[in-house]
């Protein structure tokens, strides 16, 4: 690229409307005057009297502006008082490391020392990741029917730049993305800061979250560029049946629609539960699947995620892939000593780790399901996997709250339990519990939430248990 | 923001051309069929008949194709097929660490292995970094003339992402950046990607590149949101004195444009040159300084960087502040066993580890000053910091070569020897050679330069150490 193609907008003065390459710009209260070409250096620069800014006017960007976290909106809105006497129990947060009762495996930080220790991994690794970091993937997540290899992974600043990156390669502005409600809140604040439109596809509660497939076909046309689905869910802790999977795979490829597939929780399934990965079912649809230590692992704060390519029937090509590397380019990836212990943490970490993490958040799931099924007014939906539990709120039966937002708020300054209003995931009238608290926490936290209901249940006209009001 | 503003976006047909949102699509082979509102499930929702694509399309994304990163470019475009006999010595990288010669500090590993050890730092961090840790980083910074809080801090994804935050920050779609020639590449990569046009200001070998400071101010005008200043500089190797920091600062201050002050290499400055930062001698022009462990710790790969916040007379505001805080929510930072090792980093490093680093880097940068300054048709120009030093061709005496681009293959061809052309930095006609390298690396890759260059020198009627024609 040269110089000279650097000066490719300038401002002209037309009708006395200042137009900037088309689009018209406010008038901000700036001067704006002609502008001429001259050669200067011999590249063209605009040569401007006096069109410099006579005054300091420095203002956040429209993406700033339009960078939206929804949790943090509401969260930061709600007054958070705890009850003076009794402890604060936070079901809120997402990040299992928070009470110290689910360390990682010793397997991973001894792979972190070595890594340390080798003096390898502090220089520059490629954009992309080292090679055989990105093979370790390859070779952990790769089946016979969704085959991986080196070159199908781009390891990421944690999965969130996974997400960023695929949102980034597939859209456009103007065009839109399929997200689910309820939904994790990241792919609506990435998207909108990008000018992507969301539409949100209805998940359905009394079919164990299911996606509602009439309606997500519905909001699909020629702009739809790619179509998201969380499996396990994040909040909704449900896992998808093949079946299930299959019929989404049809919507998808019917449409023609690529997926973003925020595996994040994958293998995070409950014992007895199945739980097919979308690219092993997917016969055409291309999918870019993101991943990351950060779940499985327990540690979400090392921001070391993936993306795996899969595309069988060459729909990406080479121009998805090259894309999605330019993007890597932009602030490069993961830290290089985590890369550096991948393969390590991969190949050694022991499968009762693996086993042991699943056996109790299954067995903190249902703990929690038994004693808030028993209480009036409330209805929690059984996970299946990854580490929540939505819970449903026949707000008709609590006439001292407005909504969920309010609900909790109010079981904060009474309980001192704190869970995330549904509102945060687009979801009014549920709340999401993290179910990786310690067990005598989840009990004591389900105990005061009865006490809660309990104390302000109105028993009114409607059935409670009609979640389709 | 609710369910129902999601559906803002939505496709018509007008006269045949399909618009959207006010403006016009390409009629890219899709079918557009007319699109009515019906009430889905309470929200407004596009009810489409046949709008769906009808076949497989899926393309990278504008701000993919945007995304360029032009060192790779050049590179990727060079025949690198080094002489067989003689041993490959690459000056071109970036990247202390590649020969082994300059490791880390030992105080930085012990640092890193005390954060694994203490478990405290596998959970997530607050997007903009640990309190404790950006303390850190705020106390080892702060100075009487520019002082600092942990809320002036916020860490980041290496100095990448903290310059994209910057930018992005900073910048709209349209605005103009002010970006030195020559240059670090990535500003070019991550403005063009957004939208933000670039303006090249020259830089002045024959006055140790200090800026053309006419030639800056020609190029500013209204839609000028933002001053790059790299300073130490890559890729001269030049600091500023505190004469010429303030003569920038009072264009920047006249024309009212913020600063983004890129300091990674900051401190790493010969002995005997003095280095006053920018924020430092700011009276009134509010700076976002970005920097990282990267260079001075030798730690490239750990991508921990930051951005500082100096803004004395409150131009940037609460307004700026928040807009960098949402940003950083898109992807989260760094690694937190990195953030947890900040504060041992900054406290613990011996003050003689920067000291040999600088020394050693001063050292080379002799040799090689010297050994090419006695080379016919090159004029090396002595750099007072970083870890660069940039060769002038003179192209009319090499009549075998079109450029520097071709010279510079040829070197590896000849000699094994790759120095980075600097057309990668929008600067033709030299090349850069990194000084990190073992020093009988550094004598025996002069030795072969300048057998190369009486191998191909022609005296022309030009004189060759005339850096203006």
């Amino acid at each position: 690229m040269s110089a000279r193609n650097d000066c490719k907008s300038y401002v002209v003065q037309m009708n006395g409307n200042a137009v900037h390459n088309g689009k018209r710009l406010n008038g901000s209260g700036v001067n704006k005057k002609a502008v001429h070409h001259v050669s200067v250096h011999g590249s063209l620069h605009p040569l401007k009297s006096k069109s410099r800014r006579e005054r300091w006017e420095v203002k956040p960007s429209v993406m700033a502006d339009n960078t939206f976290n929804p949790i943090r909106a509401i969260v930061d809105g709600m007054k958070l008082s705890p009850h003076p006497d009794k402890p604060m129990i936070a079901l809120s947060i997402g990040d299992p490391t928070v009470f110290g009762n689910l360390p990682t495996d010793d397997e991973v930080l001894k792979a972190m020392k070595d890594a340390i220790d080798a003096q390898q991994y502090n220089g520059y690794a490629p954009s992309v990741g080292y090679l055989k970091s990105r093979q370790a993937v390859a070779n952990f997540y790769s089946c016979p029917e969704a085959p991986l290899e080196a070159e199908d992974v781009i390891l990421t600043s944690g999965c969130s730049q996974a997400i960023d990156l695929a949102i980034s390669v597939l859209c456009n502005p103007g065009d839109n993305i399929m997200v689910p409600r309820p939904g994790f809140s990241l792919y609506k604040t990435l998207a909108v800061s990008l000018g992507i439109e969301v539409r949100l596809y209805n998940l359905l509660p009394e079919k164990s979250w299911e996606v509602d497939l009439q309606h997500l076909e519905s909001l699909m046309d020629d702009r739809t560029s790619c179509l998201i689905v969380t499996n396990p869910s994040n909040p909704c802790g449900s896992v998808f049946s093949k079946d299930h999977v299959q019929k989404i795979l049809t919507v998808a490829s019917r449409n023609h629609v690529p997926i973003l597939a925020d595996e994040i929780y994958s293998n995070m399934v409950f014992p007895g539960c199945e739980s097919p990965s979308l690219p092993s079912l997917s016969c055409d649809v291309p999918i870019i699947s993101c991943g990351g230590l950060a779940k499985r692992w327990l540690v979400p704060g090392w921001r070391l995620g993936w993306v795996l390519i899969h595309d069988r029937n060459n729909i990406f090509g080479s121009e998805i892939r090259q894309g999605l590397v330019k993007l890597s380019q932009r602030i490069l990836g993961a830290c290089t000593i985590v890369q550096g212990a991948l393969e390590g943490i991969l190949n050694n970490t022991r499968q009762s780790f693996y086993e042991d993490t699943v056996r109790f958040l299954k067995s903190n799931a249902e703990i929690c399901f038994n004693e808030l099924s028993t209480v009036p007014g409330l209805t929690p939906i059984m996970p299946s996997g990854a580490m929540y539990l939505m819970v449903g709120i026949d707000m008709d039966s609590f006439p001292d709250f407005h909504n969920d937002v309010d609900f909790t708020e109010q079981l904060v300054t009474e309980q001192s339990v704190f869970c995330l209003p549904a509102t945060a995931f687009e979801y009014p009238n549920f709340f999401r519990i993290v179910v990786t608290v310690p067990e005598q926490m989840m009990v004591e936290a389900c105990s005061r939430i009865r006490e809660f209901c309990q104390h302000h249940y109105r028993p009114g006209s409607h059935n409670s248990n009609d979640l389709d009001q």
